[in-house]
């Protein structure tokens, strides 16, 4: 397999992440490259003195020429190059290098050349200052396939807790009516379908939570469990084992989530607190839909430690090697 | 102290965790009595065998005679009596012996015969089938005692989780409303007074969750929290050692709630979620803001086990445990 890194914000923690988790991975006898700034990562390399070798590659040719082992040197494929790297600077340069990168990576994806791309964090305002409309990976990357919704599910491999999100990045406000208006019956065949696909699982298990506190209790605290949900539910019960929905503030609590292989969040916050209180450092994020694999860690660009060698490079170890699973997974399906 | 217990819905499993809490606690020192049905308390001390013995009270008068330790023996108030016990059924009989329960629990605490109530689950169909208006013992409780808005609160005593919700029992949709137009300074300076008189903290840290993700990234996702909640703390924070609004999500999963003496959520399943995954079965509910002190477990009727001796009497035992503390509390402050 060959696995192609996008560098992230690289006045964040992305280079630091990335050269860590090659120092574990470059035993496993795949290849990996990175899609980015070349500067910026020899530039953390000589900060922190990690014992890796970069090569400047200039071009996808050369990168489908790159036999897989590969000597522990890690390849960087220029895409742009910075006038200079600022750790913890939110920039127009950082964002707009960022997003080149997720672009070339997910075209090495498309050829073929690499078999899923896992990225490092950007930071959506600086995304926003290079002029980009969509600042976040899931949205950019369905635009570039012509994916219309592409799904948003997080994965910890550690309790094998897997949680998609039914409405991303919205406001609160807004999603009762998109989860009384949006196609949940196809949201669900398709959440079945990738579970089959990407993770090997001939017949998932989902279960759906309620939207309203106690699922609404019946109707008497909200009415879009049996006005939508409790439906979308039945008819998609007919191909997929669906069940739900259930009340959300005892779900995870009780452990309930392990007698399913999917839990589907109604909105961010309702998936991704249970999420993040069971994960810890292991979580990663997947994007279901699209025609390439592609992974990425639990955490944001973190400024703030950015340049200092303290980043934990867990979650991105964490989501290459799930990366590695989803791509073999992929192919023996083919 | 003298603790009155609420029986609950005698068809739940309130009898039988205030018989097996009574075990652990009799040795306290303290007084202990059950507001509630005499026939229902012998019928699962029978099935269940537990070597407690029961002694029937008649009136409010009798309770103010019982001495402290009282030789191991519970009395059992007679509120009112059902033709008979059937345990795991919904009915209006016990609906209704449930919300007598609650009111006489509640005037001896009023009159002062005892120190703090801590009730047993209700099934809120059970009391709206015995005809009552109010369902749940938040909003029962403020009526009597005519108070505008009690807060609910949570507490886990192992890992000195504290989660107060600024909207309980809504549908999602009405929250970003609520929210925009509660008296959210207010109801923070209530809480912080709560923290110095019941939990004996003389300055209290607060912090407050934003409602939309990531609360809001500075509103790009919804306005409250640039609108309502962050002047609502600004100025609350004259009198009030109060943070926020912080992104939810991250917040428990990274153990910054550490840091806090409480937690505010904005709804629900915002503050529930996190806090049934962290305080697993040692969590306990407060009604804040009561001239009276109430507590109770953190969990419901649980039919499917009633009568089995199954039922854990660890949440209850717990809340009889801060019902005493928060009783002692109210004595010194005073």
């Amino acid at each position: 397999m060959r696995i192609v890194f996008s560098v992230g914000d690289i006045h964040g923690i992305g280079p630091e992440i990335i050269l860590k988790s090659f120092l574990k991975l470059r035993e496993t006898g795949h290849s990996f490259v990175v899609a980015g700034s070349y500067k910026a990562m020899e530039f953390y390399l000589t900060r922190l003195g990690l014992p890796v070798e970069l090569e400047l590659v200039s071009d996808v040719s050369a990168v489908e020429g790159l036999c897989a082992t590969h000597c522990g040197v890690l390849p960087v494929l220029s895409v742009a190059e910075p006038t200079q790297v600022k750790p913890g600077v939110i920039s127009a340069e950082a964002g707009r290098i960022a997003m080149l990168s997720v672009a070339a990576a997910a075209e090495l994806c498309r050829q073929g050349v690499c078999d899923a791309m896992v990225t490092a964090p950007i930071n959506k305002e600086a995304v926003a200052l290079a002029g980009f409309r969509e600042s976040g990976h899931t949205g950019f990357l369905g635009k570039l396939f012509g994916v219309d919704s592409p799904c948003m599910m997080f994965y910890d491999p550690v309790s094998e807790l897997r949680v998609a999100l039914a409405t991303i990045h919205e406001p609160l406000e807004r999603v009762p009516e998109l989860i009384r208006t949006m196609d949940l019956e196809g949201f669900l065949e398709r959440l079945a379908l990738s579970m089959r696909t990407d993770f090997g699982l001939a017949h998932p298990r989902i279960a759906v939570l309620g939207l309203n506190p106690h699922a609404s209790d019946g109707g008497v605290m909200g009415s879009e469990e049996m006005a939508a949900i409790a439906p979308a539910i039945g008819r998609a019960a007919r191909s997929v084992q669906v069940e739900g929905p259930f009340a959300a503030d005892g779900f995870f609590g009780a452990g309930r989530y392990r007698n399913y292989d999917m839990t589907v969040a109604m909105y961010h916050d309702q998936g991704l607190l249970p999420f993040k209180v069971l994960a810890f450092d292991t979580g990663v994020n997947i994007t279901l839909g699209l025609p390439i694999v592609r992974t990425s860690p639990d955490h944001g660009t973190s400024f703030d430690i950015a340049g200092s060698g303290k980043a934990s490079e867990r979650s991105f170890y964490e989501a290459t090697i799930l990366a590695l699973k989803i791509a073999r997974c992929r192919k023996e399906e083919s």
